[in-house]
């Protein structure tokens, strides 16, 4: 076949590449788990029905069929029969937590790390394959609001821990704040409100004020007001005051106050010079389904890419019309960070492989040395692979300065007739007896490929 | 909505049921490291006319179609247009290698761990959805026969290591051998006749034999000498003998015969009490375009499964018309082994979560102080969550062992006034003072959940 290309929007990376996707993947992980959620895995299907619960045919769904399906068999289509790729985790994730209610223990923490497809046009950071990496809490009946405050703690922490990537500004807001807001200032339908506001960081304010009049019915002076309580931002609980101060009334928007205000005098003690939450009274995330606590992202000098981490909490995630399950969760989009950030070159690996050590070979008949050599190498946790040929050494050399790999072993002939063992460190030429079954890299890094960051090009 | 019902093909696992499959994936991933070898993923799809590349339209292909497609847009189909799912990880891999040749350092060793999709019917040990974990090593042009050895001594190495897993046979076989022994035969369709071969492990040997006369053109000495060569095993290279004297001889059956005698002297000291290789004259891999060694492999006790872990070498396993890529490798059936022992209760993690510690909340009042030890706790590594209430210390105890958490830390005032903290081993009873910024478990193993085994149920 003729060399293949790209398929746009579905990303793949290179070997090195991978160590970035790998290590982002690995810090999340264990992020997670250090509070004490576990990792679950879904199917990549679900009914169509499922992935059209909410009538939001605005997702492009990929639906799924047989090859050799009879040709008059019921196709998946847009009545909701048949199966198709889930979208997002959360579909999936509140069917899991409804088929397996009886075996798990509530409040049930998961965090899943996995990919999602999405038949939209490709666009800059918008991609039909794409890994997300998301973390719920769900309660069963109820969920205490210090979950809120805990998935916000769990989430900054872990972005905290990626120090590679650029720095993120997680912005929360609540739903009931903003929505009591409006039902305080008499706005005629709260619900149109709310998803006109969303559209401030793609819109001019004042084009936002002059829909707020002519399609959600508010009079110049509450489209201002609405307005102005989307200016606030603060680090701190000094936002309740100046939301007070509007002279805006109602019993919603109090505990929406209560509650904002809670999150972030809890969370704003782990603010760094690089992750950052603040309350943002703009944040109002459109068309979802929550109910108090929402969350966005921006990366530092990445704000094209809009909101790379979303989430907040549900007051039904899930329903058997017995039960309810609350749910409060973030949704990182992992590919949306890395993709851009790795197509420029400011992330990488710093190696091909994952070897720390090349073992050269002196010539065939020596292979099996050599491969002994290595398997003393392993038997220690050092990563190596062995020269595919007997080349000169200088090639052999060259060979692993290709592929990134640090060290070269290679054997000598002691004097009195026993076989010896040299290492060189081909960044530095520095040369020394080792011995392979106890040689170990003076830095710790070398053993495993590391990230590397590059200045992006201006 | 209602209870939702498993699909079924699609197994999923519970979160203690994970911790089993994400070891496995770990403990494989850095046997592979070890080695070499780099991880990749591919997309999820490949162009229909890329799965359908070897006209074998027996693959139950899922195809995929956008929701909102336009009903005229042309549809994949069986005559290669469109997009499906793969339904293995070779075919993306070649497609990858063609891809990015240029940017490829050869011999490249890649191993890949993802799911795949086929529309096949669900029966025991077989799914629509499963995870298979690759190795490969790929030459450009060339490729010499001790990456063949390679693969064999990577994937026994990596088996060796899943200890909590029954024994593995891994059997080994070399199709030149085979070829030219039918060929030194006379047999007048050496690839008939290694289809037939092939059927050995699901139907008696006289049955085979009368297919090969009658299907095949053999007389019926050449047949039984195909059956006889087909019951020779070894652990050792005493098969060239027994080979050697049945008369038949070849070119191509040399070659063959030297290339397992290699391998197999050059693995067989790895062989232990639970994975073993074995030279198996009876693998012939069927329909499949290997052209020297042929791998399969058998779990002890679940021999009924078929082979768990097959491969072999291509001379061919991508080409652009202008440079061709050998490649050997071997792919393992992750979800084919651990499904069934996971759903037999054999296999599953020792708790739910991830946790170590739980972290007693004596009061809403003291959520902050227990936040703080809990944080303590985590600053070290140590897993841990906090109790969602302040319901009674047993409630709280109860709470931890529903869940499998090992210690239950708590807040004690001293006389001083001052808080100080205890933690109890709810296993033994054992309590003591504990400081939430040093302490550890006594045994290393509590800090992760670990797999367990139990005795399966006759």
């Amino acid at each position: 076949m003729n060399k293949p290309t790209p398929l746009s929007g579905f990303p793949e990376f290179l070997p090195s590449q991978r160590t970035v996707e790998r290590e982002v993947i690995a810090t999340l992980s264990r992020a997670f788990e250090l509070h004490g959620f576990g990792n679950v895995e879904t199917r990549a299907v679900e009914p169509m029905d499922q992935l059209l619960r909410k009538g939001d045919t605005s997702k492009e769904v990929y639906v799924l069929r047989r090859l050799q399906e009879d040709d008059n068999a019921a196709v998946p289509n847009r009545e909701g029969k048949g199966m198709g790729l889930h979208f997002d985790l959360t579909v999936p994730f509140a069917r899991y937590v409804l088929e397996n209610a009886g075996k798990l223990e509530f409040p049930f923490r998961r965090y899943q790390i996995q990919k999602v497809w999405r038949g939209e046009r490709p666009q800059e950071g918008r991609f039909r394959e794409f890994t997300q990496a998301d973390i719920d809490i769900v309660g069963r009946d109820t969920l205490p609001f210090h979950h809120d405050v805990e998935v916000a703690r769990v989430m900054l922490e872990a972005l905290g821990k990626l120090t590679f990537l650029p720095g993120f500004t997680l912005q929360v807001n609540n739903r009931k704040l903003i929505q009591g807001f409006y039902a305080g200032l008499g706005a005629p339908d709260v619900e149109e409100t709310m998803r006109l506001i969303d559209k401030l960081d793609k819109m001019p304010a004042d084009e936002v004020g002059k829909l707020l009049v002519s399609e959600a019915g508010l009079t110049d002076e509450q489209a201002a007001k609405c307005l102005e309580l989307a200016t606030i931002t603060a680090t701190d609980d000094t936002f309740v005051e100046k939301v007070r101060a509007m002279g805006v009334e109602s019993d919603l928007l109090d505990e929406g106050l209560t509650e904002l205000a809670t999150l972030i005098n809890a969370t704003a003690p782990l603010n760094t010079e690089r992750v950052r939450i603040v309350a943002d009274l703009s944040i109002a995330r459109g068309l979802d389904y929550y109910t108090g606590t929402v969350f966005e992202t921006r990366l530092d000098g990445y704000e094209s890419l809009g909101s790379i981490c979303s989430g907040g909490r549900y007051d039904a995630l899930a329903s058997d019309g017995k039960t309810t399950y609350p749910g409060v969760g973030i949704s990182l989009g992992v590919s949306r960070v890395l993709v851009p950030l790795v197509q420029k070159g400011v992330l990488d690996g710093d190696r091909k492989v994952p070897s720390t050590v090349l073992v050269a070979v002196n010539d065939e008949e020596s292979r099996a040395a050599a491969d002994e050599a290595a398997q003393a190498l392993r038997a220690h946790d050092v990563a190596c692979e062995v020269s595919p040929n007997a080349a000169k050494f200088g090639k052999q050399i060259r060979f692993a300065e290709r592929r990134g790999i640090p060290y070269v072993l290679f054997a000598t002939r002691r004097e009195d007739g026993t076989e010896a063992y040299e290492i060189k460190d081909i960044r530095t030429g520095e040369q020394v007896p080792a011995d392979p079954a106890t040689w170990a890299p003076t830095n710790e890094s070398d053993l495993k490929p590391q990230v590397v960051t590059k200045e992006q090009e201006k």
